[in-house]
């Protein structure tokens, strides 16, 4: 008799399909979910392979419109980074796959869900916080966490010889892991292009920007104008350019939530220049306190939230009040270059925005403002600094 | 009779130049100054023709030790970035050139100080908030912003006039302003390589740091196996390879202190080297939460008061005494690899420092950590969530 | 023959009135403005004053709501302090007390404001941002910055003298100025009763709040149960039932915009009790991480640019984003306690948000949580401090 | 035969009997330890009743000094507090009981600690994360996490029933829970006296702080002047004062570190007043920009760590390192004043700083600043301003 229906998130990989044999074994039955956020990916070979390997059936969610517009364009209106240097990702994918699989687990009645997330890392944590958050009585079966199953597969061959006597084919080979201190193996990367073999030629291209979100990308192709606007479109575009110039690399050790440090080696081609591109606006509209209170609060603390998972949180709610009111006048063009491995800026321009006043900024046009109120303003500031400079000179110590 | 002394920061150009002979028109000694913070620049010319203007002596002082070890260093250890993407360049040069000014100025008997910034830009605020913390009570000229001078030297052909008149040579020609949706000219970056011109091969290098600054860079010239420690020729080798290689052009609409938006073509090669190798040893030994601390609070705060002139401050010491607390285990190696335009690396390590567990941060082994206990961490974790799911269910909102 | 029309902002003390005569014989005309924000003033024995040194008219705006509604609940929405002491209620009033300044100055068709505050203080600095914010091409006329004036009139004699000879009838006596190490003068204390001579009993009443606002008061009148609703009454209610319990003196050393200390005793009864209720409420009702960025980030930035005088800037709107979005489930009641100096807390409760549990609270009820899940929420988040504890044991250091 | 030694966190209550108990039962030898950090305790006859229940030991540490030194002040340097309003009097405790508790079982051969707190709370996280970091191998024994323990012992009665049956002596009776918005009972305060019932004259007293902690505490008891240094007899005279006086009651909903809300009143009578004069001295001695880096980082991330019970950890060896750094100038006096359960400050004065200048901060004096320079440091700043005043115009919205 059944014990009940449960979803499983599956990838087609060893070891999910090795967990849908598993699960099925153990008396479930199971229904597969596979989300497209725009991975290249054979759907279609996985979803037999699913049902081959005994899978109720096997659905196959489109999310890369929720996955560009609800994530990712947040992301760049706020410049998320984790670390400094992790453009987040699969961290910002976890939440629309989660709800996703929600949604399949409900429609098909299932109790459970299920993943091939392994004990020490943060997916695991990303999905099951959303999985709680979206359905607080949901009931989550991860193997990897469960005695029973770690011990019986413990290495790759364990899974390997399952796979073998069940007759689950298996495609994929293990890389090998490596040490921080050496160079990935270059067949580790598998978007982008190595800056080393990219073009010569640069490849420039621009974005327009409507309250901090990309909404139009110009670039060339075979010597042709093209324009893109649809948000799936754009980031698709904007992930082709960067990937074929070897932008969008990231190798760095990194802390996960659980306070272990790993290193990632991961690529990011799209989001890297959008963000790039991004940030140059900003410079250009953005008032520079509404700057300073967004750089040092919102940047840092919506970044961590997505990587720890708590995307389905209130903070995030309430952190997303602040994008929003930071990005009212973002609005303007950025003009691009991709190059063998980085993206930099040529220039930019707003129509609407008029903070920036090249006369006013000029060193050499005196325009509506006196010079001569700068006196003042530096000898205002200055008070506070003479009191300590006169107080160091008391105590005899130096500056 | 004379009006006294002024010790003028002199650079040999056109304002200077003019300048100098003004003050003396209008009945001070002058005491010229200039400051060898690395620039390239023909000191002895400059000399000449201040001597030559009619200045008492010019004093040329070589600070390039102090800008490397009390300023640059600081802010290497701290990824110090203003609005993001400048790395603060001239603004860390200001304040040792402002103490060393002073000390001219002292030793010279000068009661007052002068220089030729504008009276709109952020070197006159940094230049004279530094002059007042180390000598309150001294006297600032600041003909740039002195109605007398700047409304009898209008624009740039008045400058002009006036040193053909004073038999004041001129040799620089003046830049054309451009816009900020413009690429800037190419013969306006005077230090670094055109990355579309920037060597085809690779250049790899070698940094080690010890408490988050750096005390050694290993590089290969000409074949030969090179090693630098002196913190003035590391800085300056790592100068030269990041210039041959395009590294380090910074092009930004920025916020002045003054609150003017203007655009700004920087180069900063090898700070920029050393701060992405600095970012990423971070990542091998640094704990996460001083990190998250120090990135949320520090690096901010401590670039903004760069940028804004306040070094000779409270603030800074004490932000500083948080920058050594956070520098303690930033112990290691990083090997860095130059390449048209950009700086990537290929791998770190450090002997000292053992937050990196590869076994422990592997996926595919258990370690002495049991992955069952991850499962208390989640639900614990998700308690504060299922009520935030269970509140929006109830009131019927959507997540 | 008229130099224009000035709209001063006009007290009917000794310094405005001798401003007003003061800028007539300067050859302006002036018409006056007086504005009601709840303090006790004679504002018609004020006119006639005004009307008989001169001034063209006397308008008195009430504008106690706006401050009230505007000012002061967003201030108690986030729990608004400076410098961890001062609740910021002449800083509160100035924002609006500007805009009406500028609306009657618009309306007469003057062509500049002024005002009597000193050079070396906040409220012109509050004064004049706001000014220009609102009408960037008003001129401002500041007489105590102009020499002319603060050489005239050097001391307070010399005000007295210029009365005196004017006609101008003076009231108001000088308070003596004492050191910080003083307690000041009982009759210092102009809105609240002595915490030694206040009622021996205590005072209690209830305070209903929604999404962070006060929206009624029920308090006790003579054994007759009382309720207010309307934001104006409820807010001198307050005040009301405060002063006479002691409650809501403030003595300090502040920190001026200008970068000058000051001592300052301030009185905002009606304030502290609403704050000290709201931050109670917040306990109840507000998520944990919600509460956490916004104590660590809005509160103190809302706070200081209130102080500052940012009033009318993009970073008040920007926050006051974030203030909205922190408030929406601050629904609740709490019960409060005058009393001799302190106003406390009583109970809370809220109907319709559900974040406290009793029984989950509860140390001596299982719940619907498994204690046993905390033991891998501890464990895990021991594991980065464990290999702190083998670093420090590694190098023999102690903790 | 013996499972080995555990070391039990003693308090002579039911709770901690039932535990000593059992773990002999379970086959464990006990040595109990109890850690005196001020409260009053019969110690002698809960070390007797412990050995009569069984155990090997009792060891009796006297941890007061280190309690007050190495916590409580520097909580004091940072003004530190939780949510607002909690003082973190336990969290502050449970540092040094840890570190003691660990000491006895590595002096005893202990292989494991034990204690009595439940599932639920903060105290469980905060004593285990410290004795994994003091001793990263030791094994903790939980018994209210244990579900043989806590489905054996469901309530309290089950407790009860146990303790007769083994003999076990049982005074303490239960207190009862009460909801929020409930006042707790008046016996429920331990400490402190009702502030309804507090003396009715005021008690004055004079603290003086070196480098931000507490040195001198003066007093007058029965008319007799009376002066305390030593840190210990300092605090415990401050707790004296204020607990007579109705000083440090505190009533509040609070967010634990498990995520779950609970209602806490606690008594920390000494650190109230020691908090509160430390706060005050500040703002006479502390440099304006200083206090505002630490109170927006600091305080918050240093009172939320000792929640935590991450006191053992880099980050707060990161944040002492800011808290020394920010109280170099924190020397003064502060003359206070108990009374009816508040504690005010009446004056202070510091005999070394001297950022506070009477003449320069007096409205009614010129000082060696010139108040026309104010102008410039008002326009300069209005810059920005009145760009956003224009755009704001010309887009035809209201400020």
């Amino acid at each position: 008799m059944s014990k009940g229906k449960v979803c499983l998130a599956y990838s087609g990989g060893l070891d999910t399909s090795c967990i849908l044999k598993y699960l099925i074994e153990e008396g479930y039955e199971v229904v597969c979910f596979m989300a497209d956020v725009g991975q290249e990916e054979d759907f279609e070979a996985a979803r037999e392979k699913a049902l081959k390997i005994g899978a109720l059936k096997c659905e196959i969610i489109d999310i890369r419109r929720e996955f560009i517009e609800e994530l990712c364009f947040p992301a760049i209106a706020c410049n998320a980074v984790y670390e400094n240097v992790y453009l987040l990702g699969t961290s910002l994918a976890r939440p629309v796959i989660a709800r996703a699989q929600i949604e399949v687990a409900q429609r098909e009645g299932c109790f459970a869900v299920s993943h091939g997330c392994t004990g020490k890392g943060n997916d695991q944590v990303r999905f099951e916080l959303a999985f709680y958050a979206l359905q607080p009585n949901i009931k989550v079966i991860a193997p990897w966490r469960d005695p029973v199953f770690y011990e019986r597969f413990v290495g790759r061959n364990d899974l390997l010889a399952y796979a073998a006597e069940k007759g689950i084919p298996v495609s994929s080979t293990k890389s090998k892991p490596w040490r921080p201190q050496h160079h990935p193996p270059a067949d580790m990367w598998k978007l982008t292009q190595d800056p080393l073999t990219a073009p010569d030629q640069p490849e420039d291209f621009t974005l327009t920007f409507e309250k901090g979100v990309p909404v139009k990308l110009e670039y060339t192709e075979k010597g042709q104008q093209k324009t893109v606007t649809d948000s799936v479109d754009l980031f698709l575009t904007a992930n082709a350019i960067a990937r074929r110039n070897g932008v969008g690399r990231i190798d760095i050790v990194e802390n996960r939530f659980i306070g272990i440090k790993s290193r990632g080696c991961y690529e990011t081609p799209g989001l890297t220049c959008l963000r790039a591109a991004h940030i140059d606006l900003e410079g250009l509209v953005m008032d520079r306190e509404v700057r300073a209170l967004r750089d040092s609060f919102v940047t840092f603390n919506y970044s961590k939230l997505l990587y720890n998972g708590m995307y389905f949180s209130p903070e995030r709610e309430f952190l997303e009040a602040s994008i929003t009111a930071s990005q009212k006048s973002v609005n303007g063009v950025v003009r691009c270059r991709a190059y063998k491995g980085t993206v930099s800026v040529l220039g930019r321009y707003s129509e609407t925005e008029k903070l920036y006043d090249m006369t006013e900024s000029s060193m050499d046009e005196i325009g509506d403002f006196s010079p001569a109120e700068t006196t003042g303003f530096i000898n205002v500031s200055a008070i506070r600094l003479k009191k300590y400079g006169q107080m160091k000179a008391a105590a005899g110590e130096k500056l």
